[in-house]
Formats: C-alpha cells, sequence, structure tokens
C-alpha cells in the first residue's frame, strides 16, 4: 500500500488527484493539505468525494507529512514547494511537485519569468523534469519529480517528433493554445465568474506567459539547440481541455505518409498518446477524464508549414493524471495502473 | 468472462454502457450493435474509445447475438426489444431493456402512453424492474430486465421513503425535473443543436410525458394503492444530469430528524444512494459520470409540504450505470463491480 | 432631455440599466455611482460600453444626486436604498429602486425575511410596487417606485390572471423557477465560478428564498385573500433568464379555450406579455435580451391541475428593463420607449 | 421607407437581419424567403420575433422580389446568388449578397475552393466587397455587395493596418480564429448538436478553409503584392463570437506607440471599429449583439513577432450587421444607422 499526501487537495488539480487516487486499492491517501479550509471535511467541500472521503483537511505541513507519506504531492502556488523542501524530507520520501518550481533548469530564467526568488535552487539539478513519454527512465530512479504543466505537456507532446527529427525549423514554431477554465484554480475571482467566462473566449498572457520558458527549454532539448517559439493561451467557456494548434516551416520536402510515420516511430508504443489519422483534427471531448493525449497533423504545401495539433485534458495528462503516471514509475508498477479509463462522453 | 453485447451500442446510453464495460475486465463486449453505422469502426464514431475498442459495428440481431452473449443490452428505441424478445432467446441468455418496453406492467397503459403496440405482452410479466434498491432479490433470478427511466430512477429514489412510510399524500405529489441534454439522444435534430439548447431552458412533454406512469406505477407499489402525480421534465443546457425537485403535502407532523431517519432507513446501507444533510440540496455537478444518487429534503411548515430533491447522471444511474448494477446482481457479482467511480468534477 | 443617475452601476442590473439607457436619445446618464470602482472608467470595467461612455465612476451620495437627476435608480444591496432615502431627496427626484427594500407592505416580513431592519418604514407606504401590468395607472405619479424582483415578476405574471379570476385555489400553487447566473450577481465567490455553475443545476433557498413573500403579497391582492405558495429557485448554466413552472389545483371545470380567453383577457393589450399557443412551453431564449414576458399553460385533466409558465430575461423584464418601462410611465412616454428591442437569437 | 426582402430568412445569418431591421422604422421587410419553410409563419420558427412579424414564409424567387424590392439580401448557400443574379433583377433592385458567391474576383480561385461552378461570372467584376472600412466608397455607387465573410472581417481588419503600413512580412502571417457555434448554421447535422459541441474545442477545416483565399485577396491588395497565409478555425462551445490571433514577423524596429499610432490613423474615425490599448486582449462578450469588432496588438520582441487580435460578433459584424451597414451606405443614410446597439454583457 502507498500512502500517499497530497499538499493543496483542495484546489482543483489537487483534488482530481484525490479522486484519481481514490480509485486505487494500492493506494492510501494520508493527508489532505489545505491552507484554507483546515479542520473542515474533505467531502464537504468536494462533495463528488463523499462516502469515499471521511477525513478532515490538514495543513500543509510537509516536514511533518514527510514521516508517513511514501509520497507527497505538492498542488500548490508557485514557491511553495521549494521553499518547503529539505534534504531531509527527500530522504524520507518522494516528491512530485504540480508546480513550476523545479521545471526549469536555469535559475534566472524562473526567477524571470515567475517573478519569485527560488529558495531551493540546491534541488534544480536533481530533479527530473516529469514527462514519462521522454523521461521515462530518470524519472524512475528520481527523488524529485516537477510535473509538468498543462500547455507544455499539450505543446510538446504535439511538436516533439518534428523538431526532435529535424522536420520543422523550431524557431518558427508558433503555438496558439486552447484551454478550459478549471486551468484558472478554484480562488474567488470576478474574472473567473460564470458571467465573464461563458459566451466568451479571449488570449491572455500573450508574449508572456509562464509556461512559455518551460516548452522552449524542453524543445531545445529535443532540437540539439536553443529554441525560442510563440506562444499564446486563451480561455475556453469549458470545464476541462486543452487544445494545441501549432505552426512551424517545414524545412524538409516531406509527405504526410513521411510525418505520420515520424510520429509513430515515437508515440506507436505510448499506452497515453493517440496518434490520430493525419489531417483528423483531435477534439477535447475525445480524451475528457482520461490521461489521453490526442495528437496529429496536417502539411500545408501552400505555406509550406506544418500544422501540428494536441489535445489532453488539463486536469489529467496535464495535471494529477501525469502526476500519477510518474508516481507509478517511481513505484516501479505498470504506468497505466489506475489511468485506464476510457475518456467521458458527452 | 462475462460475454456482452450491446444493441444500440452507438446511442449515447449504449456507448456509455461500452465505456463503462471496457473498464472491466471481466467483462468482454462481443456486439457493438447499430442501425446507422453497421460496418463502421466504433472507434470511429466514439472517438473516446480508440485503442480500447477496434470492433466494427455489427447489426441488431438479437437471435444470432444470443447464440455468443451471456447478456444482452438493449439501449433502442421503443418498441424494438420487445419485437425481437423471444423465449428461445430468453433460454440463452439475459436480456437487460434500457428502453421502456417492459417497464410497465399495465400493457394498456404502455400502448396508451407510448402510442405503440406491445409485440410480446407475454413477457412483461416475468420481467422485473431493474431498480435494484427495491427489487434486488427479484433482480438475481430474472431472465429479462426492464432498466428504469432516467427521469423515474431520480424521481422514485427521491420521493420513496416517504410514500412508503406514509408521511406524506402521494397524490400530492409534483415533480419538477431538469435533465441535461445527452438525454435527448444523438439523433441529427434542429431542436437539439447546440444554438438552439445553449443559453436556454425550457419545460417539454408538459402533463404528457412518457416517464409519469412508470413513476406512477412504482409510486403506486410503494404507497399500496393507485398514486397520480404532475410531473414535468425540462431542458438544461448541460451534458448529463437530472435534477429533481418534488413536492407533497405532509400528512403528519415530523421533524426534520424523524424524516431524516426514514431516508436513512431506506438508504444506509445503499452503496449508491446518499443522503444529505437535511436542507442541503443535491447539485448534479457532485455525481457526474457516477453511479450515486444524491438524495435530500427540506421540510415547510408554512406551507405543510416537504420538498423531497434528488441528482443522478442520466447516463449512468439513470441509464447505463443502472445496467451495469442489474448485471452485477444477474451474475452474482458485487454490486457495485465496476461502479466504483468517483464523480468527475469539475 | 431625462437626467438619470444610477446608484450600484456597476453591479450586473446597474450595468444594464446603464446599456439600456445609453441607447436611448432622450435620456442622459449624469451618474455611474459604484462602491468598488470609484474614480475607475466605467467602460474599462464594462467594455461592451467603450465607446459609448467616458465617464469615472463616483460615489453613492443619493443626496448630491438628486440635486442634478430627474430619476435615480438603485441597484444596491438589500437595505442601502432605504438607508439613504428622505423627504428631501424624494421631493427633487423620483426613485426607482431595483432592490427589495419597498416591495413589501409590511415591515415585519420584510425584516423577517431579509433579516435586516428597514432603516425608513415611513416611505413603504407611499411607494409604489411597479409591475406596469397590474399598476400603471399609480406607477405614473409615484415618487418611489418598488422595481419588482425578477423572480416575482415571471411567478406573478405567469400565474396572476388564474388567481384573479378564482380559476386555481391559490394556496395550491407551487412554484418551480429557474435562473440564469447572472442573478447571483457579480461579487466574488467561489459558488459563481464558471467551473461550479457550469454542467450542473441545483436548487438553493429551499423554503425559504426572500422572493416569497413578494409573490405572495402579490398574489394575496389578487386572490383578495391571504396567499402562501411553495417557491423554490433554481441555479442554471446560463448567463441569463429565468423560467417559471408553476402548479395549481383547478377549482373549476375549464376548457383549453376558456382559460385562453383569460389569459388573453388580461394581457392581449400588453405589449410586453406575450401568451403563447397553449400548450407552448416557453423558452428563455426566445425572450434574452428583451423586455417580453412569455406565458403559456397546460390543463392537466388526470391531476385537475394547471400548469402555468412563463420566461423572462431576469436583467431586462426582471430588472433593468421593467425599471426604464417604470421611468417612461414616470415621464408620461410611451411604455416601450426604448425597449422594442426583438430578443437576441441565438 | 426602403423595401427589403431576404432570401434565405430562416437560416441563423438571415434571421439575423431580420432581427436588426425588425428595430428600424425606415425599413420594411417585404419578404421572408425560404427554402424548408415556405408558407409557415416566420415568427413561429424563429419565436424571438413573435409579435413583431406576422407574415409566412414566401419562395426564394428573386426575380420576383426584385419588383417589389429596393434591396434583396440573400444569405443562402454558395452558388445560390450566384445562379440567380439576373442584369434585369440588377436593373431594378440592389443585391446584398450574404455568401461568397461575388467575394473572390479570380473565378478560378473561387471555383477550385468552393468546389462549385460559378453560373454568372460575368457579374464578379462589378461587385463589391463590401468591407465599408476600406470599400466605402465603391459601396456607394454599387448595384452587388458581396457581403465579407465572418473570417476574413475579423482576419482582416486585425492585421490590415500592419500589412498596409510595410510593419510585418504578409507572407509569414498566420491566422488561428476561433468561433462561435453559429457559424455552422442551423441545419440538423449530429456534429452540430449540443452535447457535441459543448464541453469541446477542435480545429476544422486545417489548411483547407474557404475563407482562406478571399482574406488572401483582401490582404494582397493591402500589400500591394501576392499574399499566402495560413488560416486555421475553430469551434468554441458558444452561441455568437468570433476571436482572431494572428501572428506575424516584424520587418521593422517599431515601438508600441508606433503601432498603435499605426492603428488608430486607420481606425480613429471608424464607429465600429475599436482599437483596445496595446497588450489588452479583445474578448467576444465586449462586442456580442454589436456591430462592433475590437482590435489590438501585442509586440513580441523575443521573437521579432506581433500578435494582432480581433473580435467581432460573427452574426453582426460577421454578417448581418455588415449587411445593414452596406445597405445605409447605398442608401445615403448614415453609416450606423439601426446599428447602435451597445454589446449585451452578460
Amino acid at each position: 500500500m502507498i500512502k500517499a499526501g497530497i499538499i493543496g487537495a483542495t484546489g482543483y488539480a489537487g483534488a482530481e488527484l484525490a479522486r484519481l487516487l481514490l480509485q486505487r486499492e494500492d493506494v492510501e491517501i494520508v493527508w489532505y493539505g489545505s491552507r484554507s479550509y483546515v479542520g473542515e471535511d474533505f467531502a464537504s467541500i468536494y462533495r463528488n468525494t463523499s462516502h469515499a472521503v471521511n477525513e478532515p483537511c490538514k495543513d500543509d505541513d510537509m516536514a511533518k507529512l514527510a514521516e508517513i507519506a511514501d509520497v507527497i504531492f505538492t498542488a500548490t502556488p508557485q514557491g511553495f514547494c521549494a521553499s518547503q523542501v529539505t534534504e531531509d524530507i527527500l530522504s524520507k520520501t518522494k516528491i512530485i511537485d504540480l508546480s513550476a518550481d523545479f521545471r526549469i533548469k536555469d535559475v534566472d530564467i524562473y526567477e524571470k519569468w515567475y517573478k519569485i526568488k527560488h529558495a531551493t535552487p540546491q534541488f534544480i539539478g536533481e530533479a527530473v523534469y516529469g514527462l514519462p513519454e521522454i523521461n521515462r527512465e530518470k524519472i524512475k530512479g528520481a527523488r524529485l519529480i516537477a510535473n509538468p504543466g498543462c500547455y507544455p505537456t499539450c505543446s510538446f507532446l504535439s511538436t516533439y517528433p518534428l523538431v526532435k527529427e529535424g522536420i520543422i525549423d523550431p524557431n518558427t514554431i508558433i503555438i496558439d493554445a486552447k484551454s478550459g477554465t478549471s486551468g484558472a484554480g478554484r480562488s474567488a475571482k470576478v474574472s473567473s465568474l460564470f458571467c465573464e467566462v461563458n459566451e466568451s473566449m479571449k488570449a491572455y498572457g500573450v508574449a508572456g506567459h509562464r509556461h512559455t520558458p518551460e516548452i522552449e527549454e524542453q524543445l531545445s532539448y529535443a532540437a540539439g539547440k536553443p529554441v525560442t517559439i510563440s506562444f499564446t493561451p486563451h480561455l475556453v467557456p469549458m470545464n476541462r481541455g486543452i487544445l494545441v494548434t501549432a505552426y512551424a516551416s517545414l524545412v524538409k520536402d516531406v509527405t504526410t505518409e513521411e510525418v505520420k510515420a515520424i510520429y509513430d516511430k515515437y508515440y506507436q508504443n505510448e499506452y497515453f498518446v493517440r496518434v490520430l489519422e493525419p489531417g483528423l483534427p483531435p477534439e477535447t471531448r475525445w480524451v475528457e477524464g482520461s490521461n489521453f493525449a490526442d495528437v496529429s497533423f496536417k502539411l500545408d504545401p501552400r505555406t509550406k508549414r506544418v500544422v501540428m495539433m494536441g489535445a489532453i485534458d488539463n486536469m489529467v495528462k496535464g495535471a494529477a493524471g501525469q502526476a500519477m503516471q510518474n508516481m507509478n514509475l517511481l513505484f516501479g508498477l505498470p504506468e497505466n495502473t489506475g489511468l485506464k479509463q476510457v475518456p467521458v462522453f458527452p
């Protein structure tokens, strides 16, 4: 029985993690950490878990939790995990951090984009970027996992094979991403009210969103050289789902079959990545509630560009599901344990 | 391994059944029946099942299916199952019919409300109304299960204890029900288009909806006398969920504690029925994607009425989940096998 | 040129009033009052008014506003208007109060349901309940208009003719009402977040909502005797719209034609009330953005009840539009001035 | 009094045109043409127009309509207007065609992208592309107006100033566009059902959408040379609204102030184009129900690109409102007659 603790369990990502872990018989949640709801029943806040959880929320004391947990998930605001992690904690337990604290190797870039001082840069080096599709082996032996962001997961999986194989010029990549509103979190803000989001769409963080350097770093590794991209997220009136539409200039003459073969090369053995038939666009509804990433592409001979597309559930493959996928790797379990859900439709 | 066949697999209810059955390791789906998509890959129609299903749709030949299936689910239009079922089929397999064909014992009432001639009234008698919370033992031994309607399931579970205990006058019951749009099915109709449903709400079938006699029959059994009710369904701009708000006149002076105790008496051992704290209204979001029914009530001393409330996912407890619950009973399995999903939120 | 001031202009109802008034050439808005946004450009908060408004928000000083305004609209929380109104203000300007402060004649009932001490009960007597369809002549000469609540407007218009004509027993009336989320206002609350409201439905304020006594008072006048009703509001995942489904026992044998004739008798000369063909249920989409109230009914001979239905736009006929209708009456203008908009669909 | 006829009045765009025209006192709608609903009351199909329209639908006989109408709007499928227009009709009335038949000057390109033979290429030359912001004077004297597409209107207005001024390389333009579902029309298709669209997002027509050559042609005129772009439309779960996010490489070093000045140069005298403060992204909610186009931009020095953004209501500025704007020009009226609506929010 894996003993798992969640710090930040009352945010949307933390609660989704609870939902997924609760369905496993080999995991016990020993800690529902919260800042706002300490002492209140978790199931009174997330009533979907009623009859499944009968525990009050605890505080966010990671050191104390480390004494009892085999793994700690931190689904917390930027800076929290970095401020709490210690060698002592890491010697006792595994940490899977759903925040951005350990995703970016260059601390200056982190501090510049996040406008925050990194409290424990000494742990950045050992942290492993928890995208199993590229870092599977490293993850298995890690103590500290930097669970990828929702946009980066979808952006990277959609574009990675063509960057890696040198089919496209990575510096021409433009990523236009669209997210459901759960990505904005559960804090009470006018801009997240139903009537403000419903029946509308907008871009935000244009040319300045903090997921940009995370995507760039990972694509740079793939390209073997520094990559700079354009990234624009948008808010969509739906609860869940991220859709990525990415554009890049082709640097080679390729056929649809050849490009399809490249995607297959990277993903045909990946349980969670479904490569669609060429030209068939992914739709967020087909991955909702699951850990799948659907990817596809379309060549455009008129412009000598390729359109790369991807869809994930931002709460699952974009957060909690991927975290559990990493947990499975950390504990030597089949990677899809507890993650075989067929997407919910409609 | 239970071999299950689905006739009508490409409707919303049939596809939901497929989704739930696919997640079980003790069930094999041997037949995806369809009228419109014979020969097409099921996973090309319901792309959420991609990588989980690799089968073409078959026709709706129940006799042929009966040769290979341990259980047949019919998620088909009214009249179909009745027109196909034979003694031979029933001797070879179990049938769980998600249509209304065998729900109503009085064939005249069926024919009057459904405006259809019942093809095989000889089987009505043996059919068991598949609401496990009241008919558990009968279900176990049945050959033919009449899986309850979505509205009746939610309406009945919300009101049953107070009718059974004689707390309310059953002939004063008024049920105002609200359903997500998946209840309207997947047929291409202008009235079900996104722009026609979104940002609107309406009643339909006022004083004439076909679920009325089904609710009345079951409440009559509970009351021990004929019951006539008012029932009004409404269409809500959401995918899933049924909410029932039911009103009735109290015939006894009762306290909130007493009424709560009555609900608990009937439901405290029911895995799928969650009785909320008195006065806390059920919300469809807290049951979405699950087989739970949340029920609650509020006494109104000013009017000497009680407001009884319930919420279910119309696709799960209102259709496919309940069908699988019945299947579990038929095969001697724990009733919640494959149905322990924590509701998906948000 | 009518000089109008809005106190509470940055709430949804106040902003809707601004939108409607801005489209008139005979009205000038001289004051955008706000508590939260004093000094900020109104058009930076409600960007829909960009290029139409070029004014900062002012405070909520009614006395000062009374010096310059011909009419003051108060779209403010309960208690505010009552706490500010004075004989001096009323001698200088007209007040149309969109809050509940002056809607209920019995101050004890007001204080009991609103849990607030009424600051100026001396003005309750002269205040006129601003439902033009029943109080048109009184409104014309009033100084202080109590603009009806959204639910009461729709509930009353749907049921009034049959109560007035004694066709139904008013004490059997059960009103099940459904509202879009703009009715919850623009304050930042978790319960109003997109992800909490979207894809869900719930009742609230069961057997205790504060619009109950307002409906009862008006129905009591119509019935000529005290009336007690059941009233349950529900929250619907849409921006605008109220739908009322009301049930009552018939006390006479009546035909559909007779009941239709009664509705026509009361409403055929009412510009804003559209009586639908019997049995055709109102839908909120058909009134969105307009001041129309669509009403209809269905007799149910099985239960000897009638189902009365109505739909309005809660922001227009339920708040700002009705307030402007009242303004028109106060200033001797055609009642539909500025209110002839055809509903927006889809 | 302008006598206007609408062919295709029962589609969403035609009905929106009816809604807008009905609110004018200087226009009479003399013909509600329809293919599917001939003889049925228009107000029974679009119940929002109840009490405003009392006319049955007529057929789509343009020649007959030309005898009585001062202007004919064709809101019809591709090919219809071209197949009907004659010199005789044009000598008697004005035509504003909301389809694509006369938008593209090169008939080969039209026929290739629309996969249809153009029936009357002889009229293409005289047709005027009805985007008043660039063709105002030509429109005034035209007989035949090609009303722009919804995506092209928003795409062009967002990018035009920077193309015209040579600030960006037009062949690097990538337009990622998002549309509400009313753009898919009112035909009964499974893919437009509520449950298929709600809670999902997808691209469609990738690298092949028929609005591409229309955008390219207009941008080519602006650039003074052939322009090829990438254009990807997406379907969004909302009724109305188009959002465009366009990317292009800067060919000059420019400051935010300089770019803002360029937008202002082209739009400061345009009633319907609102240039937002730099960096403030347009949102479709702020233009809903109005003829406004909100445009904005953000420079990205890291990538030497500019992100250009625009939002319109696809039914108004993207179709019916622009058509009415064109009608105003044709009849010598102030361009914003009947189009001063403040956007509806929420």
